[in-house]
């Protein structure tokens, strides 16, 4: 298996050796080099390493920036800004002001990010996926001046690992992967995809440290709750409309 | 550059080789190595490759799998029906049926299908991605038995190279990178983007085959018109409804 994808794992202690520049220009071609719908590249990387910017776009990823001592921050985008500009000076129409073309340009970023984060690690770099950029999206969009027809979809925090966490487990493959038709889950087949996962130690302490029964209910409970994902889900959606990929629907 | 990225590029015609299963399932292993929001893993991959199921999706794709020959294709699916069940069997209340969980499970099916077609491209396979996904998704669902829960993204074609096309061109780094804050393009901007591209002999070519006078116009009128856009924006968001991405909002 190729390296960077068989020794990937999140990090989140990260040294206070500034990254060297000529690794994030080739990390972010390495992104560009992903494919994308069209050719059109509707996906903007915006890179935040100055310790101001930094110390200010922390708090907006709950102070994680921070506590990892990041070194950079890689805020994704959707971006039809750009595409649209380009038409709207050749006497060309854009409509890519709508909900298929914030999908498509998702799509993109998050391929080129891929890329982004495997060759940022072929250079000894070390990278955390940041899901708190959904919940902060209109923060960050007023941090980091987007426009409309941008918004952001994911972030990647950067710098040399000061830290070396074992491989994180994941459920058997054959558990994410159906062939020919979607088989569904017969409750056995849920408590096999999940058992060893429940009987790690790791789950182990978690349920001691949250008093709970069982690890399910720490997702639904404590980290991921019902009212958080309905107002996340209603503040991005906004969002969405508010930086106009939801016109003319 | 790791050299899967530097070397990546589409293929659009395959041999008839029927696909190594070891280095499918190689590919398939290295997509769940992507990093994936609280290890949650909501996202399916679907793999058609019985010559009964290719010929079946091909329409859905436009005939580009049959005029490809492609030998397998992977259809990469948003997922919280395997993580809610699991969590009612748990006597846990999962509300994942929402917009951000969607998102959340396009993120992690995406950035697991750059793995996966990178790791199908160091086994010596070519891969292709099928934006028509979006377009057709009702019928892929119905295809493919997804249940509710769960909804198409992207879908990748694979298969052994029956050609060799060169890199396709992209814009220039520095025009999709945004150092500290988001630089909005001044004209002069937008026309260096894309002056090598407009320049382009394969341009040329598209000029005068499309009979349009400028590539922008080839991209409005005939390739992603308006129409298409806000009819296939339509559609797919009353599908994310359908399959319960909306509920609670």
């Amino acid at each position: 298996m190729i390296k960077e994808i068989k020794e990937h794992r999140s990090i989140r202690k990260f040294k206070s050796t500034p990254i060297d520049p000529k690794s994030l220009e080739e990390a972010l071609t390495a992104a560009s080099r992903a494919s994308t719908c069209g050719n059109m590249q509707n996906y903007s990387l915006i890179v935040t390493q100055s310790e101001d910017m930094l110390q200010r776009i922390s708090p907006l990823h709950f102070g994680q920036v921070e506590r990892m001592n990041a070194q950079c921050v890689i805020t994704v985008c959707a971006d039809v800004n750009r595409f649209s500009a380009w038409c709207k000076q050749r006497d060309a129409e854009p409509r890519y002001d709508n909900f298929i073309w914030y999908i498509n340009g998702a799509i993109d970023g998050l391929m080129a990010a891929q890329n982004l984060i495997l060759e940022a690690e072929a250079a000894g770099l070390g990278a955390c996926v940041l899901g708190t950029t959904l919940y902060t999206a209109e923060a960050i969009i007023d941090l980091l001046e987007l426009p409309k027809g941008v918004i952001p979809v994911t972030a990647i925090a950067l710098g040399y690992p000061d830290e070396n966490p074992p491989l994180t487990d994941r459920l058997p493959v054959e558990s994410v992967v159906h062939f020919e038709k979607y088989n569904n889950y017969t409750p056995e087949q849920i408590d096999a995809a999940w058992s060893e996962k429940e009987a790690s130690e790791e789950t182990k302490a978690l349920l001691e440290e949250n008093k709970l029964p069982n690890l399910a209910q720490i997702f639904t409970l404590n980290r991921y709750t019902a009212k958080d994902n309905v107002t996340f889900s209603k503040s991005y959606f906004e969002l969405l409309k508010k930086q106009e990929f939801f016109n003319h629907q």
